[in-house]
């Protein structure tokens, strides 16, 4: 029985969201763009440094499964916080974007996992993650039911960070396949792609893996090579189905044979390119489990990541059902 | 000696923002437009049925700090959150804008306040304040070492709800005459004007305040009477100093026989009307601590309520001291 198009698993994250000019990140060794890993000291010490900012619900999983109901598909997520502040605003977020999320919180520390996000003025955001109660997410966490019930089970690279998220991974994966279902992951990160490329290929050459979303940098990183065409030909050998954005250059879906490449929503201001990648991967998704065509299901990744670039914040505040019906898009 | 410029005082709050229908507010009985208080239980309750929202450092009084920091003026602030994360955003933002802030947070439970606000299409905010630890703000959070050394002091007529904070205004307004400075309020709200209608009025014709903040609704509730004129009349002859700010139709400053009226600045988009008394009163606030004119003054408060209602949240993202250099202001 299906319950859900699409669950998705991640470092349940709330971000704090400043705006700072590209001399901070120089002066703090922020690698610009990235994911950086934070420890509790550090953190500590650049909030001292940031300017006020704003907080929201995040993660890149979460985002995406928040922007799969926000299309009206019928979403679940994984992820651990802690029985905190934060942790509740979490919880209260993505449940009430119409997301079933039961995993349940752990104590009080180590907490709630932040991200410091800073925003340059060209859009791009640098994050500096801090994974506190994350690092507790495990294989008991997995609600088994729910996997068997998901058209596509989505997790982000990030997992590979926390110490024994990959093994709830291969869990979900393992049940997932046993129910005919589908597995997807995101490469998350470039340095992500550094850190653990081999395992990622592995579980897309194993066939744990079946549809993988990458950016072009990732995509790169995770082929060694600077040959965008060598590594799109590399990737759609490695797995079932690749969907690899490209910025404003759109995506190129590749399906064995098959390539389909849609164009990037025109926008008007680009404000916070927060969220980009998990809203593109959250328009695909709902239009894959609907079974739209690949092109389809690119336009509306691409529709999704154009607009939540043109607001602060990983999560679309407004309905993407709403705002795709009128693109006739849905 | 002169420490500060301006020194404001109020409840302390984390604001959770979210949009919603006006059909929303008729259902859970939230009077539009007000700041409705409500208790531990109706927050739970309301929260449960909010949408997606994000988080944000607010409190009038805190919201006119930053602005008056954000213009470049000294600024300090006095409230009271407890020893919790909510807590820790809001001491962290309002120090990173600059603002002096040492009142002592006051362990975990009742927690840090918060504002449920609720943003309608006509970008109107209704508020729904769960007051927690601002009830604990008391005569022993005055700083008399920073009351007397700020050109104003100003504070929130919400600060008669809680239970001893109007007992610390008093002292603050003895201490601030006493070195030869200038005590101002805003009547913050029209139902608030209702509940404490004499008591304000006694802080004015008693000269414990010399500069009084109101909106229209404010000040026609705090005489009781239809007649906006009239109103104004009154408001003359009992403060010293009147703004009275008249959402698209500008404000007007009144002092002893001296009219002032200055236009509201044009917007592009009207985003979210939380925050507009406030950024007023800072960006006049500034300008008067500044020696600038009454027209000036008036202009400054226009220009920082017409920017902040532009975007979500009460507290400017950008630097206020930027954009009026930009608009030649300042």
């Amino acid at each position: 029985m299906t319950q859900f198009d699409v669950l998705t698993i991640g470092n349940a994250i709330v971000d704090i969201i400043t705006r700072c000019d590209d001399d901070f990140l120089v002066r703090n060794e922020i690698i610009k763009g990235a994911m950086n890993l934070i420890d509790a000291e550090r953190a500590e010490r650049l909030y001292a440094l940031m300017g006020p900012a704003i907080e929201t619900s995040g993660g890149s999983a979460g985002n995406t499964a928040a922007g799969v109901a926000s299309l009206g598909g019928k979403a679940a997520y994984f992820g651990k916080v802690a029985e905190d502040q934060l942790g509740a605003i979490f919880a209260h977020d993505i449940r009430a974007q119409g997301v079933h999320y039961a995993t349940p919180a752990m104590g009080q520390e180590p907490p709630t996992a932040r991200s410091m996000i800073f925003v340059t003025p060209d859009g791009e955001r640098s994050m500096n993650t801090y994974l506190g109660a994350c690092v507790e997410f495990g294989p008991e966490d997995v609600e088994p039911e729910v996997v068997a019930g998901a058209k596509v089970t989505y997790f982000e690279g990030y997992l590979w960070d926390p110490p024994r998220a990959k093994e709830a991974m291969v869990e979900c994966a393992r049940i997932a396949h046993a129910h005919g279902r589908e597995v997807s992951m995101t490469l998350s990160d470039s340095f992500c792609v550094h850190r653990y490329r081999a395992e990622f290929l592995d579980l897309m050459r194993s066939g744990t893996v079946d549809i993988v979303f990458a950016n072009r940098q990732e995509v790169l990183a995770l082929y060694e090579t600077e040959d965008f065409e060598a590594a799109l030909r590399q990737i759609a050998a490695d797995c079932k189905l690749a969907a690899v954005t490209m910025s404003e250059d759109g995506a190129t879906i590749l399906r064995g044979d098959e390539r389909v490449t849609v164009p990037a929503d025109a926008i008007e201001e680009l404000v916070d390119t927060t969220g980009a990648g998990d809203l593109f991967a959250a328009g695909f998704l709902y239009g894959y489990t609907q079974g739209l065509s690949l092109e389809r299901c690119g336009q509306l990744g691409c529709f999704a990541a154009g607009l939540v670039i043109q607001q602060i914040g990983p999560r679309p505040t407004l309905s993407l059902a709403d705002a795709a019906k009128e693109a006739g898009l849905i």
